[in-house]
């Protein structure tokens, strides 16, 4: 290929670019408004521009965009890409293709296959099957598909119609998706039926029994059970041995939403907690969270071999020909309700084979190191309180106290003031730049900080201590212009 | 952050090595069967491996991939990348974010709005919203979404079971995912009718109109008629307009599926052929098909502004914040059923911006011509026989029919052999690495080739002869070695 016009000599320039505006003495984020935003971007794509002006363009659109591999970006459940993650994203977008069959990804359904295989002898489910889906509400989407067919077959050609109302639980502190789903799959979202957690985001297993049998006495059909692993706010792990008792004792399908919590399977110190896992139907682990492989990244496991391929199947004529000249059990695209699909298992497989098993339980011991130190230092430290003091996933929760506000009577008042000054110190914080931070409210809860912790950039101690003196600074800084 | 364990170093490679394995003079594929293959690659992560050891392993993947982005892979609709769409995905990887919020993805979350503003008015739905999604099987689930909520409502909540049997209607040439979207949204694949279509792969307009009234007078509700614009083998464009007509007259919702022709809108000349899209009520279009954005980049496009919104949203608390210091109608990820989702606008933003309106539209153009040159080439060389003789979106479909077959008796027997033949047609051509074309059978028609036309990379005329010259070859060596 020539370049110029064609773009090919825009490829050179990409790594450069790439690193000098992630480079170390950026900020993290400058902070606009839409509207200001707006203003500034040249975004018009009417008229073509030359590859100088592309580049001085492209350049002002990253120079407003967040680098969320600082350390300092603590703002959702993702961060720092693995280096090894990141060239495999690159490489798979360069030899453009798609997963659905064997002819025109041999190497990378061998990768997505192999990569399966070893994710289920972790967790514990060899002889199962799984797919790399589009995020962990697709994930939720398949393990919901999966047990509607496992349990109603018929309702593949009949649809929701032929069934008998059918519930499905998940604890208050889950993620969102499963109502989503819930919508989206024709159950309605009245059908998920929500157990409560305990102080430390549990699920109340007692409650989950009782509500299943109630609902099986008003006549509905218990179809699935949400089990978490890693809630989105608290990190908490639902106690999955138990619920998988009771799903066993009520012939219930038992999903464990382990997106952000299936890392910690990586460790021989802390898989531990996730122990039950191994008796799932069905499991969602997201190695683009906490593991750092580039968004998206999520694996769709279950325990039931060949029931993606009975469920999802339609036998597109064009595309899953039988007469193939090659053994066709090699296309997987007919497991997925997605026909072309991207190559996401190979930027993970990058990173195992660079790290190996023991590679990523040391990043995994590490990460959890961090957030151990962090909740100590949290709880011993004047003006923070923590929302919960059992450290599950590598999140910690809690509030901070501003002095002025420090041994007063924590009424209704008092607890509205920190609903509203959690946001605010998070506005300064990021417009200073000095860290972008989760809040959220939770149940009873009024607003408050949750940090949690990834395995790219490596953190040091010194990295958290900083953060907290941000925390302190704003927090102090916000009440200060109030008062 | 340093190198060596930490993989920085490895980034350095990536553009080398993609060059490299790319290489002009390297095969479009070196064909292994799956067991063959898996003897050769060495794919096990157990143990981690230095850069020197992933290096080759990577090279030894890649060696054994299919180079898509060569003149010669006719497998699919997609094939090569836009060099200025591939530098998009190579730094949206890079800026590891999410596009569900502005705060996390200022600069990006602008850009899939002027995207989304600019491809509606192309379409002709100013006034319209969007979003991307990963995938045209996914679109197709959003467009059913969508068109169910607005019919009724009360399905986010209450579900299918609330709903009078309902019922939706596609071309019989259409693409499959409507039956899995069928499944998974609770309708059960019963409900999708099938209107036949013409010799050149149209819907059948009279049969849809009396099949809507069949359904009416049954006491089914008819919700949604999918017409398609480019279906996956002949590349057929529904007649649009009147297809808008009866979806008026009756009040069902129109869906475009027009995520193969789509891009014809980006012609002066061609977008003539979509005349009617423009009142559509959902349109889902997929530039990483014939446009040559990188796998996946997906649109999918509704009239109603508010729509997805209302229909998806789940309102988190966690992540949708309504005491954000920002105006958060720039948090668009409530309109999607993910939660975290790709940055998939930008590469699309980048190729758009390097090429303009006019840079697009000449490649449109120039694809067209070659696909004209193709379908007339065809239609006059001895021993190749068209499928359909409408040129609609850039697909030519044809037999090749081998010397002692021709102006023999074509019974049964005779289209039996040449439904065996195609097939061992493309295995000679994949084997040796000639060429990766598509075949498939159609209604009654047996085994036929298609080779659709894609931006990247531009081919000339003479590629167009080579690929015929080799089906010739292919096509006598195989019946030589049959006789």
């Amino acid at each position: 290929m020539d370049n110029g016009k064609n773009g090919c000599s825009f490829l050179d320039k990409v790594l450069n670019i790439v690193k000098q505006e992630r480079a170390s003495n950026t900020p993290l984020i400058r902070f606009k408004h839409p509207k200001d935003l707006e203003a500034i971007l040249d975004l018009d794509v009417t008229i073509g521009v030359d590859d100088e002006k592309l580049e001085q363009c492209v350049r002002e659109v990253l120079k407003y965009s967040v680098k969320t591999d600082k350390s300092i970006f603590r703002n959702q459940l993702y961060g720092g890409t693995d280096p090894y993650g990141l060239s495999g994203a690159w490489i798979a977008e360069a030899f453009n293709t798609s997963q659905y069959t064997f002819e025109v990804a041999p190497a990378f359904t061998l990768i997505e296959l192999k990569m399966l295989r070893h994710i289920l002898n972790l967790v514990g489910i060899p002889n199962g099957d799984g797919i790399f889906s589009p995020g962990g509400s697709l994930s939720m989407l398949y393990g919901l598909v999966a047990a509607r067919y496992k349990a109603f077959p018929e309702v593949k050609m009949k649809g929701m119609r032929a069934l008998p109302e059918v519930v499905v639980f998940t604890s208050e502190d889950s993620h969102y998706s499963i109502k989503k789903a819930a919508h989206w799959l024709g159950f309605g979202t009245e059908s998920v039926k929500v157990v409560k957690t305990n102080e430390n985001g549990q699920m109340v297993v007692k409650d989950l029994e009782e509500m299943i049998l109630m609902e099986i006495n008003s006549g509905r059909y218990p179809l699935f059970v949400n089990a978490t692993a890693g809630t989105t706010v608290l990190g908490a792990i639902d106690n999955l041995e138990i619920v998988a008792d009771i799903c066993k004792k009520y012939a219930v399908w038992m999903h464990v939403d382990a997106c952000w919590g299936g890392s910690l399977l990586l460790s021989q110190k802390h898989r531990s907690k996730l122990r039950g896992i191994e008796k799932a139907d069905s499991i969602s682990w997201n190695p683009h969270k906490m593991t750092g492989a580039p968004l998206q990244c999520s694996v769709f496991l279950v325990r039931e071999k060949g029931l993606l391929h009975e469920a999802n199947s339609a036998a597109a004529q064009y595309l899953f020909q039988q007469d193939k000249f090659y053994d066709v059990s090699y296309d997987t695209g007919d497991k997925s309700v997605q026909c072309g699909r991207k190559i996401d298992a190979f930027k993970l497989w990058m990173m195992w084979k660079a790290r190996g098993d023991s590679g990523l339980c040391q990043l995994t011991d590490h990460v959890m190191k961090t957030a151990e130190f962090c909740m100590e230092t949290v709880a011993r430290r004047p003006g923070f309180r923590l929302v919960s003091e059992v450290l599950q996933c590598p999140n910690v929760c809690f509030w901070y106290i501003p002095r002025f506000m420090r041994e007063k009577d924590e009424n209704e008042n008092w607890w509205a003031l920190i609903h509203k000054i959690t946001p605010k110190i998070k506005e300064l914080l990021t417009m200073s730049s000095q860290l972008m931070v989760a809040y959220s409210p939770l149940r009873n809860h009024k607003n408050f900080f949750r940090l949690a912790f990834t395995f790219h950039p490596k953190l040091e101690e010194a990295h958290v201590l900083d953060m907290l003196l941000a925390i302190e600074e704003c927090g102090e800084k916000v009440t200060m212009a109030m008062l």
